[in-house]
């Protein structure tokens, strides 16, 4: 049959699989975001609810993929990490990446009317996926905190753009004025000129969200019509610093 | 400032760069499909909308991503050629994996309502990808033969199948009767039993689909209010052969 | 110049650095040594002059490359350790493969002479060799103790079946015999039927060769002529256990 | 037994097959050639004798893995072709890699005597090895052109450098003189101060050495104690122009 004749091409595809024994991280980020928040008039410097919609979906890929460990997430990126031992799709780099990017991106155009119910989408969003090894807990955790000071420094340079903006400044005058400048200029900047304490602002926008599993009780109805409390595992939000090792000592388990 | 001090984590990226000179094949398949099409009651063996959704997703890939030359798709599955002198994002292999896997799942889930309008989307249809090299035009070729001859072995089996069940066999039967069973027993089944002439189905069924940019015309607006007509290039759905030479001659531009 | 129209086949070259972070263990293995032995004619079931050519390439492939932590050698085999934070030659896995087999071959050719002085060499030596990463030190030492329990298992064996043909057995019956036994079942062949106390074997043969860098006391000759001892690093061969703790709490420097 | 508890850790071990389809370019280099041409006091600016045994190994290394089709070398490197169908140790890489740089080494080293018998071996020679892979038979070609250029512009330049540095200019004078000169200007300079006409030298210094396979009669012993004489292929040395398209006329059979 024609088919076997074919079949040889086969041979080219190429395997892909990960190193075993290490942590696998997948970073999603937004493809031309700059342009999709202008046409969807996001709420600078964060759009709570656009800050939400990329939560749900981050909770969304960990209900689908249960191998995940944890998620961290800012702006318009997501990191998503597997742990050593894990074997999903006999760690095929490809295999994992699509199918995170994939599903990220579904739930993201799914959910969107629930979180911007005002606003039709009006674009194709998309992401994409890359895979990093980091062989060590160190390592790991040295990746999560490079993430997450990179909130913080993104944030507090937006905070200061778009508040000088705000106040009537050019964006070129805006950005030439910060260029350069340390995070206690900054600080000052936002006290004294826009009586804004920066560490006041909201966890979410300073620190990013972390998504980790966490027992939460629901409500079930029995065979007989009753309702029982059960618990379960849900991916739950959460805002707090994860570059201290307070966060690893309090989820000892997430490292393990 | 603390940015720094994990930076080095970045060095952990590996370089990804698919090799130049050769021709890059995208094959994106549905996850878990088989239960994807009975929740949404999919006809069997063919669903004309679900098949038409899909080429409507790769459609917008195509206009997405100006390099894809060619894309050739059936049932759950669809394949973008990308030319041997593509640089897009310098070939980096999860780049195109994971922005081609992203745009076609959003786009399926855009266009659902337009395609099915009387089905909610009740589950997230999620597609994996790979990239395959390939590094001559016969290779290329064979690759997209292959994928047709396969379209044409899995559409006559599962013609048969599902024309056994619908007449009253068990799955269980039914693939029983049809189990090593070569084409011309199963047309005859088909012809004799049925009485369906194969080769008279649609093609979109037997051949797959097709896409190329093709010259189509479009009337535009001029400045002072009159209409007129333009052409431009748009990805259009064929159903035809691919095997052969005939197609090639008629699209020379394609492997030039 | 016609050079610059050529160069972009440079681009063709592509990137396989090793993950940073890990272990490199470079294992080279002997090309078709079996025939190259019997061409030598070395002693069976271990020829000690040809083993101790094999360590003193390795000897010389560790002057060569510093970064070299320590080796394992067995038969035609070395195992060669580099650490987690090697930076040799950028960690190109080509550049390290190629240059370690290159390296131990030409000592072996060169040494050749002063090891087996009344046997010219009469076939070219070959070496291949791969690169495989280790992200643990568990995983590393269970790659080590791999390679020793593997040492441990060919040498019962070997030493089983050539005493089995030197008593007059063929090849074919020899292998008959010893085929699916258990250790136990060896040794007791070994000592009943030919009165050898397998442990009371050359710990070389039993444990194969550890490399490890030691202190060595050497006599220097001082500018007014006097000689001075003096102290310096060198390779030294070992036939150690490595595969319990003892050995790593030894040389708790290794794993550092 | 012990072994099974520790062989996961083959798991470990990479998949590195090159892609099918293409030719292989296995390009060897010398490591720290200078120090040891300088040790070994080769003549500058070519050394005839130990280009001689350069294209000696690299006839060893073809005699030794009958897949190559052909090579090219210059200086202290050479570059080996295998074919796109190779199937050798399964197109892997680091076998591939290892092998070559292997076997060139030994018997660099082992024919260094017969080459060089007045000078003994006074360093290990090493060679490094990377695999390039070209798509195309252009690409290939293009991939020798660039190598044969590079051979014609480093003995021009190093022809004038050293003709400059043995009439008693210091090398940083020499080099002074002819950084950033053109061809023309060297081809002048050589043949008016030195009387030198470049195009004279020997093709050897200005093309570099081509390693085919061609009939070559040699004479056998018949059972009967008479001499025959036969034809079979050997791997011979040309020097001659691989940049246009006469000698790939000459020799279609490369790249059939």
């Amino acid at each position: 049959m024609a088919c076997s004749q074919f079949e040889y091409v086969k041979q080219y595809e190429t395997d892909d699989r990960l190193l075993p024994g290490c942590w696998i991280v997948l970073r999603l980020d937004g493809k031309g975001f700059t342009k999709f928040c202008e046409l969807h008039c996001f709420e600078k410097p964060n759009d709570v609810r656009a800050l939400c919609l990329m939560d749900a979906s981050a909770q969304a890929v960990m209900r689908e993929f249960q191998d995940i460990r944890l998620a961290f997430g800012e702006s318009d990126e997501y990191s998503f990490v597997f742990p050593r031992e894990c074997q999903l799709y006999g760690r095929r780099c490809s295999k994992l990446v699509s199918l995170v990017a994939s599903c990220f991106t579904a739930s993201y155009v799914r959910l969107w009317p629930q979180h911007l119910p005002d606003k039709p989408l009006a674009a194709t969003p998309l992401f994409d996926a890359r895979a990093v090894l980091y062989p060590s807990d160190r390592t790991l955790r040295d990746y999560l905190s490079w993430r997450q000071a990179d909130t913080h420094i993104n944030n507090l340079y937006n905070t200061c753009f778009w508040a000088l903006v705000k106040s009537g400044k050019t964006n070129t005058e805006a950005h030439a004025q910060l260029q350069g400048t340390l995070a206690d200029y900054k600080n000052e900047l936002l006290f004294s000129q826009f009586g804004l304490n920066y560490n006041a602002l909201p966890e979410r926008f300073r620190k990013g969200s972390v998504v980790i599993r966490q027992r939460v009780k629901h409500v079930k109805q029995t065979a007989d019509g009753r309702s029982k409390e059960k618990e379960r595992l849900e991916p739950c939000v959460l805002h707090c610093d994860i570059i201290r090792d307070h966060f690893w000592q309090q989820h000892a388990e997430l490292l393990a």
